[in-house]
């Protein structure tokens, strides 16, 4: 089996893809896009989306890449995020003036960055900085990525678990051409996505189906349709399994009052 | 009156800083944390945010800013976003090798970018690009900004609205110490978060003290607490103003149910 994500080897998307599937060949490209292109794509493999993060929220153009990809759904992966800070072997932590990283890592460390008077610049990928900066061997520069991506590219760690809130975790979502689950037995949730004119009542109407089977809700986003100013998605994952009784009638019932739906999945949750 | 911003004039935040105050001074700071703590502490100064793209979903960290800091909204301002490439002025178009921009205006324009073979260079602001280019003077290199930019940075356009999708717009908030709106006679809406314990039916329960009063919702975003796994947080927007009856009451509904609430505020709505 192979395993796409977006990134270097090291970077978090990789981690997440090492922690489900160590024995896997991974594969990094360069845009989520091209993940999911390629699991369409490839025979027998599978990919890992970044979907929400605890301190800048959620990833919403990969919930737009389901939505208009047929691929499915099949694991979720929650990691607790940690950065530390390196350089070249050789530096002097006095010398740093400048971090490279994700601009969502500098987003994530950037009390500890401006604290510390170093001058954040944003780059494609966390490992991709170490790469880069072994590449152009660029003395007053510091990245900011996972400690295990000082060993991969011989970096010193200068500082560690910098990013300024301790609570710091990234959800991704393994996504596959099929429909097979990867392991059964833990909590399972569903993933979909529905389209409602934006009447007053409609989202209350749309939760009664879920209420009333008690059905628990884990995450609720709304994204006005631009162009169709009066209509709106809405992207809703719920505790349950699409083949209980119970999540199947209030699917059947969100039929009645939605504009469409799709299912993006059923999938087991691995949490850190 | 003073209008404060994240950015280099010409960016996005400062266009539509422009479009509502066209005589106020106006101020690019480094971040937009910046732009609320200066909101704070200056008497007589109001502050842009972005909260929203169409193409990139909600910018949710500027909604935790709205819930930690003591600011409210006192305007919703929605502008079409276009992006233009543009080079020094004596640069052929074809010698062009990369692209700078802010990370979320090359994932807009990302099929162009990538259809062209550049190579797209995250920086961190639209119209800061145009100001490094011109500080260092660099040839091969093409930036995305407001094709206001062109003209205050001496720039030469390349091609005009490069962007994926052409309803790409972005919805900026106006942020005060007051409370005073900045006009009548708009369409009125309102901003709430709210924490509650995640069970069953918690979101149908809020949710019904807007329905039952025939108030539409035009924004809803769950966001985890971490560290506390069963609580959540919802920010919701709502067409209607606080001081109306029925809005008031929906608010006293609301404080039975959940385990705190903030008002971000009443606003009028003004879009391109």
């Amino acid at each position: 089996m192979k395993v796409f994500y977006q990134g270097e080897p090291g970077c978090f998307s990789h981690i997440a893809a090492q922690k489900v599937f160590p024995n896997a060949e991974k594969k990094g490209v360069s845009s989520f896009e091209a993940v999911v292109k390629r699991v369409l794509s490839e025979k027998n493999s599978i990919g890992i989306l970044p979907m929400e993060n605890t301190l800048i929220g959620k990833i919403s153009s990969n919930y737009d890449l389901l939505l208009k990809y047929s691929v499915n759904v099949v694991r979720e992966i929650i990691i607790r995020v940690r950065f530390y800070l390196m350089t070249l072997p050789e530096v002097e932590p006095d010398k740093i003036k400048q971090v490279w990283s994700h601009p969502a890592a500098l987003e994530q460390c950037k009390n500890y960055i401006s604290k510390k008077g170093y001058e954040p610049v944003a780059i494609y990928d966390t490992a991709g900085g170490a790469k880069l900066l072994r590449e152009r061997g660029t003395k007053n520069v510091a990245i900011l990525a996972d400690k295990s991506v000082a060993e991969r590219y011989k970096l010193k760690i200068i500082d560690r678990e910098i990013e300024d809130n301790d609570n710091n975790y990234t959800r991704f979502f393994v996504i596959s051409n099929g429909k097979k689950r990867l392991k059964k037995g833990e909590k399972i949730k569903t993933s979909i996505v529905f389209g409602v004119k934006n009447v007053p009542g409609i989202l209350f109407k749309c939760l009664s189906v879920f209420a009333l089977r008690n059905i628990n809700l884990c995450s609720i986003e709304s994204r006005p349709i631009h162009g169709k100013p009066w209509e709106y998605l809405f992207f809703i994952d719920f505790e349950g399994d699409i083949k209980e009784e119970r999540c199947k009638m209030a699917i059947e019932g969100l039929k009645e009052i939605v504009n469409f739906i799709k299912i993006l999945g059923t999938y087991g949750s691995l949490e850190e």
